[in-house]
């Protein structure tokens, strides 16, 4: 026999600030779906996401997986009624969202609503109608019944355009927005609920240049309709899409965002889980796959084995890292991102810009180089906190101390945009710096540091930071000889700022660093260095890309 | 009618790196609380949080809250087998977590587990006998039955005390450490099941300095008990924990950990959800609270409308926060502070430590101080780290550039302590920093920073980096005339570095930084500042008693 003890960490006091801490609470009625895909699954799943509470009213049980619904159990009446009963007189109540709804709870909902008068919670109703997603579908009595008892107690509906018809009794045309207005203007007056969103996520619009999707709300109060835009994301994965839509509505609602807030979160809630998916179903089910819930979760245990403060760091033992180095032709990482075939096009783009050409020959227009100096400017203020936060996560101090050196750099970068605004363009307004506003590619940039900053480590985020140093130095020194542009001008003396010899010894200890950081990964995760090396330097491209296409 | 447009961001290309994420799934087989608490609701919070992927089979459903259970309904034999069968044809499962079973759920799970064979995923049992948190209680058969057909083939079993009991058959005395080792081994014999967590969180003992719990993991294959020893904290809010810990073994599982590993995670995360607890309850319940599952997640929408990048910043006007420094008397927030009732004790016990007294007169013991300077080696390297995060954090360029200086500093303080080591102490190893461990009081202060370095604003963060400055400069002016150990000595000069005029200087900038801090901070919100200053002046008093007691 052997014994051992671990300590388990008190609580730490700054978490217990919150101590018994306010959570928004959301009551849930809707349909189980056993595979956690949809139904109140995905609704707990989601308010829990938003760290917020959730409770439940469980109004069938079914046998589901995304590939069919292999069995029903309704709850009976007076379950139902027991449940809300018990919820509503003990638990306080926020908001209360519901998804798949029968007769019996419709019946029970509705007293409920009627008794509590003026003290009912808000009410987000996502009047599951058809089968797409969400569990199984209602017959149109229960459209009827939603209209009859339901949706004039509600705050805000969230209807598919084809649960729309049916609400509506009839089929529409949908050819364009005004449609769409049309539509949720009238479901409005039908349900006598006065704030209507219409989802219009299963069927992309094409403008000829991109496939989009909107999303419609309808303000009745205000008479106002907002649109919200998305890009169509090609996949098969939407198990539960509208449960997830109206509770990340009923979760942000319940925290007291506004609704057109709350809608908007919501939207891009589900567009990232989309986009991100899972990997959960067997190989034999291809099609209609859930979406990622937790894409912005953190995992508890790892943290508590990274993190020195926790006794668990005694109780595992770290395994040392073998990079590759050794394994790369000519020992340079910087040689093998750049000659790679998810980054070289990439790369090139990005080092052969036409923008680059055009100052340096100086024929490109003043107000598009003033509109890349007042970008920059912005994304090197991004830089500099990014810079700070590789520094927190440097493995040594030396590193730490390296990328404030970065810091420094991008201070005189800072200084000379003022320097190239006030006296190459003629600014004057002391506030115009802080006037700029983010363009789409600057905005699509610092998001991706971010999101690396956020939650990669050490290594990924030295990686994300570099191409911008490389492919400057990179992409002026190429065009050294070709540098037309007159002495002494404004363009002139942006192209040698970046050819300089200074630069060009940045630019080694950058490939220094690179293979420092190849040394500590592990080699077996390489791709991922590569895959964002490669989309790092397609920001670039796009960065001197909107420059060019400004107008 | 008012129209506009809101655009939705595309997904970040880095988090979609992951696309189609593997996530762990968890299958749960447990009745369902109404009120979200417990059971199955738990359960699927609790996975969530542990970014993995819940599915369900709900053995029962309960109308219940936290003061009573109002009404049951147990699901049909057929329905709970189509559940089975779907999920696990359908889904990938990584592990199933059991709680309350019914006798058909027995039958049912039991069938399949022996059809599955080899091929079953790992299974851990929280044999939920007696009510405490967890639903309702189940009957003596109900033992019988999971001893019977269930454990056999459990991973790990997690029964409380009072369970073991309703296992052995027959109640056991608990006095010492050694009755709870004999359980295990008794219960792993009677159910045929190598691995046994008994959770002994209910029964705190008392050693006559502090009251602690213990959770005890009998490992059968490797004849080991590992013991997890805890702060007892006194709360009512307990309803939950046992499917929670089980959950929370069983994501943990599910993501490759091992079973120490895994159960290790589980009560640090249940300990964090009992400390922090949650106010979701009416004001008639008193008892019983939930625990806080979602302690550590983010809420999505505050970062979509505070961070730039996102199109939410148009949609949503920042509010300007008018501070309250004018409303302070004297207008120094320091000295607000240091004189305010809650951080007041903690400041005057820092300030006055004895240890500083000690090695003004020389009469400290070497090891201490060299232990003291060993330590405090460490955390000014998470000083820099911390520092780097305020300065991603700061508003503006120039107070992150503030937060730069800092580093410095903290590198000047480095470097004196590595020579005080190898002159003062005679340290020749160059590995010898490697190797320092930290010390309990060390990591409870570096906890403390991480945390406000996570979760806090750029205010409270500076507030809470700010104790160490002020004090050490007030506590080692204040006894300037008393310093009477000899000139040339290690003692004096560690006194003399922090009543010079360079440190006095900073701490004048520490002071104008704190009225800075308090002019940018909501007033309504202040008490936060008080309570982390206050926090952090104990946690400085504690590092330096720490070293006064190290022997």
């Amino acid at each position: 026999m052997t014994y051992s003890t671990v300590s388990i960490n008190t609580p730490p006091p700054y978490l217990t600030l919150a101590s018994n801490e306010k959570l928004p609470t959301i009551l849930s009625i809707a349909g189980a779906d056993s595979s956690g895909g949809a139904g109140i699954e995905a609704d707990i799943k989601t308010i829990t996401a938003h760290r917020c509470y959730a409770m439940t009213c469980i109004t069938t049980l079914t046998a589901q997986t995304p590939v069919k619904v292999y069995g029903i159990k309704n709850t009976p009446k007076d379950v139902v009624s027991q449940i809300l009963e018990a919820n509503l007189k003990d638990m306080k109540c926020d908001v209360i969202k519901t998804g798949m709804l029968t007769t019996a709870a419709i019946e029970v909902l509705h007293e409920k609503l009627v008794q509590l008068g003026e003290k009912r919670p808000k009410l987000v109703v996502d009047p599951v109608l058809c089968a797409t997603s969400c569990s199984n579908s209602a017959g149109k009595d229960v459209a009827g019944l939603i209209v009859e008892k339901i949706s004039p107690f509600a705050d805000v509906l969230t209807p598919k355009i084809s649960d729309c018809f049916k609400l509506l009794g009839e089929d529409r045309i949908v050819n364009k927005l005004e449609d769409v207005f049309e539509i949720a203007k009238d479901i409005s007056k039908v349900t006598k609920c006065s704030n209507i969103l219409v989802k219009g996520g299963h069927i992309p619009w094409d403008d000829g240049n991109e496939k989009y999707i909107t999303d419609v709300l309808y303000l009745g109060a205000e008479q106002k309709f907002i649109t919200y835009k998305g890009k169509f994301v090609e996949t098969t994965h939407t198990h539960g899409i509208g449960c997830t839509l109206a509770s990340a509505i009923a979760s942000n609602l319940a925290r007291g965002y506004s609704l057109p807030q709350s809608v908007y979160g919501a939207i891009e809630y589900v567009q990232n889980a989309i986009a991100i998916g899972c990997d959960v179903t067997k190989e034999t089910v291809k099609d209609n796959g859930p979406i990622n819930h937790v894409y912005a979760v953190e995992i508890p245990l790892e943290k508590m084995l990274s993190d020195e403060c926790f006794t668990a760091s005694d109780v595992v033992a770290k395994k040392p890292v073998k990079g590759s180095l050794d394994k790369i032709p000519g020992k340079s990482f910087f040689k093998y991102l750049v000659n790679h075939p998810k980054v070289k096009p990439h790369w090139d783009s990005y080092v052969n810009h036409e923008f680059v050409k055009k100052v340096a020959e100086g024929t490109l227009d003043r107000k598009k180089f003033k509109f890349f100096i007042e970008q920059d400017y912005l994304y090197l203020l991004n830089y500099a906190r990014i810079s700070c936060i590789a520094g927190s996560k440097s493995p040594s101090l030396e590193d730490l101390e390296k990328e404030l050196v970065i810091v420094d750099c991008v201070r005189n970068g800072l200084n000379q945009h003022e320097r190239r605004l006030r006296e190459g363009f003629g600014v004057k307004d002391p506030d115009h710096l802080q006037k700029i506003q983010r363009g789409p590619a600057l905005r699509a940039y610092c998001r991706y540091f971010n999101d690396v900053a956020r939650r990669g480590n050490w290594q990924e985020l030295v990686i994300a930071l570099n191409p911008c140093l490389m492919g400057y130095v990179h992409a002026l020194t190429k065009i050294k000889d070709e540098v037309t542009v007159a002495e002494g001008t404004l363009y002139r003396e942006w192209c040698d700022t970046y050819s300089s010899t200074w630069c060009h010894e940045a630019m080694l200890e950058g490939e220094r660093l690179l293979n420092h950081i190849l040394e500590t990964y592990p080699p077996e995760q390489l791709d991922t260095l590569v895959t964002i090396y490669a989309e790092v330097c397609e920001l670039e491209a796009n960065f001197w890309t909107a420059a060019l296409e400004y107008e």
